[in-house]
This record gives C-alpha cells, structure tokens and sequence, in this order.
C-alpha cells in the first residue's frame, strides 16, 4: 500500500509545479490518502466517475504542496493526473494534467518501526539552549517531540501548512500540535522521523523567582505558546495563526489579562461573600460547586484593548500592545448568579441599587481589590447567563483565568467579569476602582491626556462589533503566483447580537467576499460565542503585494468601522477597526 | 416702556456691525428684553452687577442680529454698550464697546393693534397661486398668516434664524410656527404686521382624486410641511431642519412611509384577528381600546431607507432618494402584545413557533396585503414593549400612520412595525411578502443586481447606530466671519440601546467636539427615544467652506462607518455613515 508513505515520497520530491492550474486525478486505489485529509485540509468533492474510475479532490488550503503530494501518489500508482478546483465557491470544470515530468520515485519507504519522539540512544543529545538557537533559515529550523530533536529546516518550504511551523522554531511543537491535532497521526509522526537527528536533554523547569518580597512569587506555569506583552503583571496572547483553529480555545492558550499578581488560594480558606445584609453566612467553594445546579455559558471574552497595536500607529496611546488576539472563546460553568441571589432571598428585578460590583482577590500594593461593576439594568437583562464560574472548558478553571471563581457577564468587557472573585455586592455607584473610574472608557480622537476627564464618559460595559484575519498574518508571503488566499478568523459582537455577514477582500476593499460562516450553535440575540470563518478569495492578478481586509456585521446591522484613525482614543480601547492585513505573492 | 418695540427697532436699522466683536452692556430697565428671549436663543449669565448695574447676555446663536437689536435698545434707554460672548462653552471677558456709531432712532413705535393675519378690508386680495410665485429673491419672498399676506423679502436677512424662514417661502408660516411655536408672541406679531400687504383668497381645498378605479382615490389630507419622495405610494419626509426641535414628532410632521394606498376603515368592520386557533373571538376596536389596560412607549421609527440619498451619490440604488428625515420619534399607546396573547391564554416565551407575522389591511392588486414578521426570540425579549398602538402622541393614531392600529415594535426597522394592523400569527418562517422576503436586507458594496440572492442575508429588524445634522442643512451660507456655528441634531440606535456620546467636528473630521446630549428620559439599556443634542464649536478660521460631521456611539460602544462608500448596497438601507453638511462663510 503506498499511502502511508506518499507524503514522505511528496517530500523528496520537489517538482516546481504549479498546479493550482492543473486537474489531478486519483485512482480509488489511493483513498488511502483520506488518512491525511485534515493534513492537507481537503475535502472530497466527488467520490466515484463510473466511467473513469477516480477520485477528486476540492484543496481549501495549501494547494500547490498538496497537489504535488497527490500527483506522485498518482504517478506512483501509475494512474492518470487530473486537477480540479474550487474559485470563490465555484467549481471549475476538471481538466487533463498536461506537461507535466514527474521525476521517478527514488524515496527509500520508511518502516513506522519508532514511537514518536522516543529516546533513541544511538542519536547525540542536545540542550534546550542548543535546539532554541536554531529558530530561524541561517542556523537552522530545529523543533523537539517528546525526547526528540528534529531540523526541519529542509522540510519548512514544504510544510502544507506553511510558514505556521515556524511558530514552533526552536521550541517543542506539542503545544502547537494540541491546537492542529490533525498532526498526530501515523503518517506524520513517520515524516517527522525522518528529520530526527537527536534527543533532547531533559529541562530542569525555570525555577521561579521565590523572592520573598515579589509579589509575583506565585505566578503560575503557562504555555510557551503564549506572546507576553508585559512579564508583571502577567499579560499575553496566543499566536493569532492559531486563534480560528478552535471553537473553543484551550485553556493554556486563551489570552491572560492580569491588572496585579495572581492571588494564591487555598481553598480551606475561601469563601464567597455576597454582602446582601441578610443574614446568611458566605459560602465556601464546595457549597458552591455542589449545592447549586451547575449552569454553563459559552463565551468569548475580549480585552477592551484588543488590537490596540493599531491605534498605536496612528498616534501612541496608554496601554499594553495588544495584537488582534486579545480574544478568546471558552464554555464556562458554574452557579447562576441569579441562583446564587435567589439562595440569599434576593431578587434582582427588585433589589434597590443601580450597579452590582464584583471584588477580586487580586489587590494593590495598599490592599485594595481589583474591581469592577455593572449597571443593574444590564445584570437583570442577562440575569439567567450571568454565571460565577469554576469550571472552564471543563476543566478547574486555570489561576490565570481566576481559580477558584470568576464572574461571567457574556457579552460584557473582559475587564468587568472580575477573576479570582471575593465579594458581590449591590451599590447605588459604580464600583470606585480605577478599573471602573479611571479605566475602560471611550473618548474621541480629539481628547489626550491634557485635556481627558474620565467622569465624563460611560465606562464600556458591552462591546461593539468585531473581526480579525487570524490567518494568513501581517507580511506573509503567499505562494509565487497564487491566484486566490485562503483567509480565516473570527468575528464577535457584544451584548449577545450574533455574526450575520463577515465580509472579505483581498483587493484593499475594493471587491468584496462574503466569507462562509461556522455557524456557534447560539440563537442570533443571545449569541455569547464568536463566528469562525473561512474565504477563499481571488487575488488581484499580477500584483506583487496586496492588503487582505475583513468586516462584519452583527445581527443588529452594526458595522465595523473603516479606519482606525477614526475611533483612536488615548487608551487605546475599543479597536474594531476593518481589519488589514498586508501580503506578498512572489512572481511565479 | 421701551422694550415692545426695540426689536421693531432694531429691523429698521441696519449698523452693518459684527458685534461677535463687542460687549452690549443692557440696563436693568431694559429686562423687559427677555420676552424675546426664545427669540433671540439666549440665556442670562450674570443677572447684576453692583457697581456697573448691568445685565449681561449670552447670545447662542444668531448673535450679530440679536446684538444689533440689543445694542439699539441699550442706545435707546440711553446707557454705555457692552458685549460678553462665550466661545466652546469658555466665558470671554466682558468688554467695552468702541467706535460704535449707532443711528438716531427715527423708527414709528407702532401699536400693537391688530390680532395678528386678521382680515383688513383695506388691503388689496391675492391669490393662493399670486403668493405661492413669491418664493424667491427674485421674485420677492411671501408669506401667510391667518388672512394676512406678508412680504418678507426685506426681512429675511435680520431674521434672527437665518434662511430657516425661507422654508415657509410662498407658503404659510403657521406650521412652522407650530413647531418654532416661540414666535406665537406679541412682539413677533407685531413686527409681522409691519410687513402685511394684503389678504389672502380663501383657498379651495385641493379636490382629491375621485376616480373610482384610483386605488389612490382615499388618501388623508396631509401637512404641506411634508416633502414628498413619492405620491402614490405616499411617502414624505418633514424639513429636516424642524426634525431636532421637537423630543415628540408631531403627528403630521412625522415622516410617512407607505407601501400601498392608505386603507380606509370603518371601526363598525373592523376586528383585529389573532389567528392562535385558541377558539377565543377576534377583538373589536371597541374591546382593543377599552378592555386593556393603556400602555405607552415613546420610540424613534426609523425607515430603512433613510438617508439614502448619501448612497445615491455614490452609486445608484433601488428605492426612495430620502434624506436624513425618514425617521420621527412619538409617544405609542394601546395594548401590550403580551397582555393581548394572555387575553388568548397564548404564552410567548412557549409557544412552538420560530417568527410573528403581522399583516395589513393595505393591499396590493392581487389583494394579498401588507406584510411582516420578526424572530420570536426578538418577541421575547421586547415582549412587554411591544405595542398594538391606536394613539400616536395622545391622539388618535392618523391614517398614514395605521388608524385604527398600528403594531409597535421599539428600536427595529420603520417596516416591520405593521400598520392597518389586521392579523397576527405565529409561523415557522418569516413572513412571504415581498418586504420581508426581497427587501428590507443588508448587502455588501460588491453585490448588486445581477448576482444578488436575497435568500442568503438576514431581515433587517433591529438598526445600527445613527445620526443627523438637521441644522444647518447643506449649503447653507453663514453669518458672514463667523467663528462658531451651532449645530443641532439626532442621534439613535436600534436594539433599545441608548446613546451614550455625539462627536462633531466642524473640520470635516480633523477635530472633534462632544454635543450636549438632551437626556431622552430612558435608561440605557431599554433607550427606544432618539437623543437629541446641540453644540456650539468653532469653525476654523479663514475658511469660506468648511464641513460639518457628525457622528454617536451607543451603550455598546458601537460607532458609526466612516465612509458611505463601505456601505453602499443596492437597495440603499442602512445610509448610517458619518452625517456630512457643507457649509460656506462669507468673508466679514
């Protein structure tokens, strides 16, 4: 059978062709190479012709590596080569494989005789520092997997996924293989083997700062994959490459936003305090998690201050530099708040307060929490999805996203579902925290530091429209001659106003795509979770550099913005700009 | 007592004086003055001085003239003149007033002896048609009031708001004076009779139609303040440069959108259906309006289509050319929908449907009636909200706008809040009529006729954020020098979510002031009333043009695009791009 080996075959192999322009056909004898679908993101768009005998394929992505692949696997099983393709959701006709020299297959068929990533004794063993200096093209792309040391540096320009396995350079690749687990299968781990050069020497854990005096002692371990955008407090995002993968974004790679050290809790200790003067005594963690129905929401919380690396071009602004992926997407569960109400005798609808205010654990150096509010006429129209959460993704939910106890406001900034939660409470004013007072709030482009005054403007609670390309990134180089891109990201609104256009361009704005949409599983008005999407989208032809843009529209017909320079703000907030991105296409 | 009459002054001496320049210091014997003050748009900021006894003024708009008329009347009651000003909401020091040369007063005091547009028999007769040919410099500007016919042409100049009195030009000025009703005083009448040159004919009411094949034979009588955008169907919008002066739109300046002609019922007929197969009898009007409690909900309708007329420009679309006064805002009260469906034991939040469709008595010739529906969650969420309305601001609800019923349904589109309101249900699928299959929905710019499928965008229902520059309009020339200009305006959002800041700019965009908002009386959250707003902001200097923009953010943060050109879609809806008016300032 030769499909286990075909891509590894595919490998040695460069052909030089480009055959986006050119029909493939397979014989069924080759379905094997099903086993590598996700792989090379394929799906079959016609199984059988009765009287040719073949299979096609319809590439989304990576067409021109993957084309290559397939059109020796056809070679090798001495079948015909046939190609056909999909334009902006149109089938184009098949058409016969002419011209083309495919070399004859020398590749030795390498026995999947290794676990993945074993010790293997007789390899040279290198340190983590050695595998990390080899991250880029002048020393050489090494990666490691489980004890292994591979360079991949012959292999980068025919990855299938292309220059995203450079995120992994120098660095393990689980982390980025748990995001794209279509990786670990047989096939891949034996190409993978074929690029082993040694073992890595196991990696003492970075001892962390255990100064006594640090008020960031306690930090917990987190993800390589995560890009810090400040060390203390801690503050990162994933790669945006990775960002659309997952609906729900795993826990170790949803974006951190700590305002102060993360608070280190013992449970024995903890209790919830709703200071409702009733009477009844705080509740501990496992009244909370046992003694209430467990309620669950998925959503995505954003940073107010995500893609505020934008509006820095425009003009500095206060605050951290976040990229567009100060986003991210989980399902949440714990107790209703309003569960939680009704147990201490309360009714929001009638309580006599204008905001309720959560309190963190986290505190300043003088001991005052972290804080913030919502107006109550908010927290009594989402009062059912309203969640004190410990649970995330179903697992504990992580220190970094608020162990024991975050409050889960759907819809609402992340800055407002406070972590690490202590106290609720019903106020006739806004939590008095800078947070809430001196933070999280919109001005026009007209006001700056000289000239602010915070007290006049509404702190943000819900948020506006949004959408990013996560994938391709500012300044890829698409494939040489590449006649359409293949865009995906995401799109989001707030206050539960669902996704109902993303609109794509791969002209500056000039034409426009509507991109296909992957539908949340929510109702249109209380649709908590972003939208992923996916275009492939015709490139001008004959340009060697092009800007990709997105837009969407939610389901109240709010729309993005144009330019960035329009909404710019002193801090950097509320960035919901059209998103660009800048690519290049090589000449063919 | 000098005060009556120094306005009567004031108009008959012209001091070619720039007093934007100078401070006017008033008497305290000349108080009196504040009778005109609605007039003259001032308000007192300082009422006494001890040692200089005076009162100061601080003129918001019209300033030269209302100056002028102070400064007369200061020299009349023989005192110094003094001039303070406030510049983007900073006091200026008050300052002496020199070089002033100021005619001697030759003016008649004419008695105030007249009620005002009565009948004078020794005044020459004209025509409606002699008056309607005077709406023009060239031709002279006229106007009635009462049987009084004026001619204004010497007086549009000194009048105190500018080119807005050209509105009523050959025309009567009663319903504009309805709406700037701080005219209706003594003064004003009596400087109106100084114009008077004769009487009016009494004018036939224009016969209608009554042809019976006209299905257009029944129309009501209509305001002739309305500008019609088609008349058969009905559709007008009022002078946009009335739509901010009044929180409630009055009933016949409220824009007009009729599909078909305007039913004519008789409540003896008439029953509202509820087709819920409950057994329960349909309701008459009697029962409607007696048997329910009265529910009120004041709420911005908005059509679709407004400001349309910007898209035009850009690129022509299908539909009606309005301009930014397709959208009134009145107080809705009749039955509670939800009160309605309990009266037929029918649960909203259970019944097994997906939409409510709402039909009318208005058909089309194949008899199939008006149409619509929203998403039963949208139902839901509104429920109690939802009116069938059979008052419009107290009054019976007029035929354009649905007698005997109308349904209300806050913060979404003009065209789903049915009127001639004759049948509800509930439906697995959106209503089929035309409107809510093939209209009515949002497109990117790259989608026009020959490639639009309908079927694939979502109704419109709730609307974006928006806003409007009612005043000035475009082209609108202002004081010569100028240094500031008062801007008035709308602003709103769909979806019950209020409006939390209005930025203008009177540099097309370069710098922005924040308007002062006119609290709507709402909360936040549940904001169906538009929010009007004024500014006062400086006009940048040696110019003879400039543009004024304008554009709101709503609780969610939401904004409004930059550009028409990033919405443009072939139907022409959703025209809610930054509100542009190019005006000009002659050199002093």
């Amino acid at each position: 059978m030769a499909s286990p080996n075909f891509l590894t075959l595919a490998r040695r192999f460069s052909v030089g062709l480009d055959v986006t322009k050119y029909p493939i056909k397979i014989t069924p004898t080759l379905s094997a190479i099903q086993c590598s679908a996700g792989f090379y993101n394929y799906r079959k768009v016609s199984t059988k012709s009765s009287t040719e005998n073949h299979h096609s394929f319809n590439f989304e992505s990576s067409a021109r590596k993957a084309a290559v692949a397939l059109a020796l696997a056809g070679t090798i099983a001495g079948t015909g080569l046939y190609w056909k393709y999909r334009t902006n959701g149109q089938d184009k006709a098949p058409k016969k494989l002419e011209g083309l020299s495919v070399p004859s297959v020398q590749g030795k068929v390498l026995a999947a005789e290794l676990k993945p990533g074993a010790l293997q004794k007789s390899l040279p063993t290198y340190s983590a520092a050695e595998v990390e200096a080899h991250s880029n093209k002048e020393n050489g792309i090494w990666v490691t997997y489980g004890n292994g040391v591979y360079d991949i540096t012959e292999y980068v320009d025919q990855h299938p996924g292309g220059n995203k396995i450079l995120m992994a350079a120098g660095k393990s690749i689980e982390p980025f293989w748990d995001i794209y687990s279509v990786h670990k299968n047989d096939e891949i781990f034996e190409i993978m083997e074929t690029y082993r050069i040694g073992n890595i020497k196991d990696v003492a854990v970075r001892s962390k700062s255990r100064d006594a005096n640090d008020p960031f002692k306690d930090e917990p371990s987190r993800s390589p994959l995560l890009i810090p955008s400040s060390q203390k407090p801690f503050n990162a995002e994933p790669p945006v490459q990775l960002l659309a993968e997952k609906f729900l974004t795993p826990n170790d790679m949803f974006f951190v936003r700590n305002h102060l050290p993360v608070p280190c809790v013992c449970l024995d200790d903890y209790t919830l305090d709703l200071d409702l003067s009733t009477g009844k005594p705080s509740l501990t963690y496992q009244q909370l998690t046992q003694n209430f129905p467990k309620r669950s929401v998925t959503t995505t919380i954003q940073c107010a201050g995500n893609r505020r690396s934008e509006m820095v071009k425009i003009k500095p602004v206060k605050g951290l530099n976040w990229g567009s992926a100060a986003i991210s997407n989980a399902k949440f569960s714990g107790v209703s708040l309003n569960e939680l109400l009704q147990h201490y005798n309360v009714n929001i609808d009638t309580v006599r307060a204008k905001y309720i205010v959560f309190e963190g654990l986290d505190v300043q150096p003088d001991g005052s929490p972290y804080g913030a509010s919502i107006p109550l006429e908010l927290a009594r129209m989402l009062k059912n999805d309203i969640i004190v959460a410990y649970e995330m993704n179903g697992e504990i939910l992580p220190r970094d996203h608020g162990y024991p106890l975050r409050v889960i406001i759907p819809g609402v900034v992340g800055a407002r579902q406070v972590k690490w939660l202590k106290k609720i409470y019903f106020s006739p004013e806004e939590s008095t925290s800078h947070w809430q007072r001196r933070d999280y709030k919109g001005f026009n482009s007209s006001i700056d530091w000289h000239n602010v005054d915070f007290d006049k403007s509404v702190s943000i609670s819900q948020l506006p429209v949004i959408s990013a390309i996560c994938d391709p990134v500012e300044g890829t180089e698409l494939e040489p001659g590449a006649e359409e891109v293949t865009l995906k990201g995401y799109a989001w609104s707030g206050g539960g106003r669902g996704i109902i256009r993303v609109d794509v361009s791969a002209d500056g704005g000039n034409t426009w795509h509507e991109a296909t949409l992957k539908p949340n599983g929510q109702t249109p008005y209380r649709s908590y979770a972003w939208t992923l999407w996916e275009a492939d989208i015709p490139l001008p032809q004959g340009q060697s550099k092009t800007e990709l843009v997105v837009k969407a529209v939610d389901v109240s017909y709010n729309v993005q913005p144009d330019s960035v320079a329009g909404i710019w703000n002193l801090r950097g907030c509320l960035s919901n700009a059209w998103h660009r991105v800048n690519v290049t296409v090589p000449s063919p």
